[in-house]
């Protein structure tokens, strides 16, 4: 039997198949929904740990842009896991990444419409970001002669989910694009909504570069999940080929399709935004190769 | 000769075709582009008088949903021209008309994300509006435990041009479209940009209905141009078939679609936002049956 495209429907994962997965793959690959709210889900640090310890490397790759990979080391460490800043791939940092190694010149500046995290990356990275937090307060002046300024050695846009969206940033962010040969539009993903809090959703960064796609008639270069870039970098870095890795994550639409399109066996579980009804309602098209309750599944099914 | 599409080039107006188009028209539909900022562009008001003097029907039609009908008529007044309410087609006029034509229960809501003119036309039609310019200051709060309420009894999301677009506003607005059962999600229209003021074009409702498709996941019912839904209404009012009528406007993509998409006549003036050379590329795929460089030209060809 087959899914929709010609996909294999979603085995369960079972003790009869894990083994078979846990040695075909080197590395583990996590959305950053290995907590929820500010608690790490049950099992998950042990399951971690056991992991590593079967010489597993353990890398963790989200789209949340909101934080920079040291922000989520230390959210980490506060929850009692140990994870470094270089196992973290961020959208933030993703971004910057982006301008590295297409050789953005340092003398250019970045316009940021998205939180701190962006920016904390386009410094380390050595870029000047303007815009973000500090933006969140600004208004326009819609008088018949007021002309809004906007600095001309902008070189590039980088959208993220912004919750102190307003006009002002909409015109800067449109008028580097529309005005400023060659300015780059990126984004650090397109997620329609996401858990900002523990008691429901809230619009993401989809939302913030639709917004941008439609007042500069122009389409992104996305960084985050489902694109690949990510994980070209993170390939690169740790040597290790997409096929052997396994990307882990509760989302059909970028984490499993992000697995899928750069080639890695995909594990879905079924504690975030998707449900086992939506998994196997015959509109899904994104089937992962196996799929789980929960990341500490692994752990029992492995006999630990 | 013909265009892309089949389309035929369009045909400069002159004294040889004008006496065709004035006798095949009953009634000319204006965009609001006939003034520019807060000056009426020269010639425009004896070219009204002329074509009311000799018969025909003037209509003006326009996407902008920051006025009521009611502000419209007072700003052609102190512009010196005298049109009534009546005669006056706004985005924000035909939002509250749909949802009449519909027969919207008066008992439910309407949430807009846009000005003052949406909220006025709103009541006019009496409907009870929320939002717009009052939520414009509101702030979300993202704690943990904190719940965004929303109204349950809201309908209607009406999205038009909103330059005090936020957060708040776009979570608010998702809620009702996500979680309330039935919820139009109504958009005004869906330029990208938009002469704001005189000096620069800025972000058009386009941008916010875009953030709200994003969000929501789903596509709006668009009531201004090109949607043909203000034509319905207009031309069953003045009972006037549509192919009587000539659209004028300065928008390919706007104006002169929804002329066409309604089987009008359609005249572009290149006083505005199109220029020749852009009627005139390859790439364009939009011929109005005619163009000419301004209104008043009508007045000079007709010999007056």
């Amino acid at each position: 039997m087959s899914g929709q495209n010609g996909q294999a429907p979603a085995e369960l994962l079972s003790a009869n198949n894990i083994t078979a997965l846990f040695d075909s793959v080197d590395a583990f690959l996590f959305d950053c929904v290995i907590w929820k709210g500010d608690k790490l889900i049950d099992g998950v640090r042990q399951t971690l740990d056991v992991l590593r310890s079967k010489g597993k490397k353990l890398i963790f790759v989200t789209n949340n842009s909101r934080r920079s990979r040291r922000q989520y080391a230390h959210k980490f460490h506060s929850l009692g896991v140990s994870v470094s800043e270089d196992e973290i791939f961020s959208s933030s940092f993703a971004a910057a990444m982006y301008l590295k190694v297409n050789n953005f010149p340092q003398e250019n500046k970045v316009y940021v419409i998205g939180g701190e995290g962006i920016l904390e990356e386009l410094r380390q990275a050595g870029y000047t970001g303007l815009g973000g937090p500090e933006d969140g307060e600004k208004r326009v002046q819609l008088k018949s002669n007021c002309l809004f300024e906007h600095d001309k050695n902008v070189g590039a846009v980088v959208v993220g989910l912004d919750p102190h969206i307003n006009y002002y940033k909409l015109q800067y962010g449109t008028l580097c694009i529309r005005e400023n040969p060659g300015c780059l539009f990126i984004a650090t993903n397109r997620d329609a909504v996401g858990h900002l809090t523990d008691l429901q959703e809230w619009p993401g960064a989809g939302c913030m570069v639709a917004a941008m796609c439609a007042s500069t008639e122009k389409e992104p270069i996305v960084v985050g999940k489902p694109s690949t870039f990510m994980m070209e970098i993170l390939s690169k870095k740790f040597q290790i080929a997409s096929s052997r890795m396994c990307m882990v994550g509760d989302r059909l639409d970028t984490d499993i399709l992000f697995g899928q399109n750069a080639g890695c066996k995909t594990l879905l579980v079924l504690s975030g935004v998707t449900t086992q009804s939506t998994l196997q309602d015959p509109s899904n098209n994104i089937q992962p190769d196996y799929y789980t309750n929960q990341v500490s599944d692994i752990l029992e099914l492995l006999g630990q």
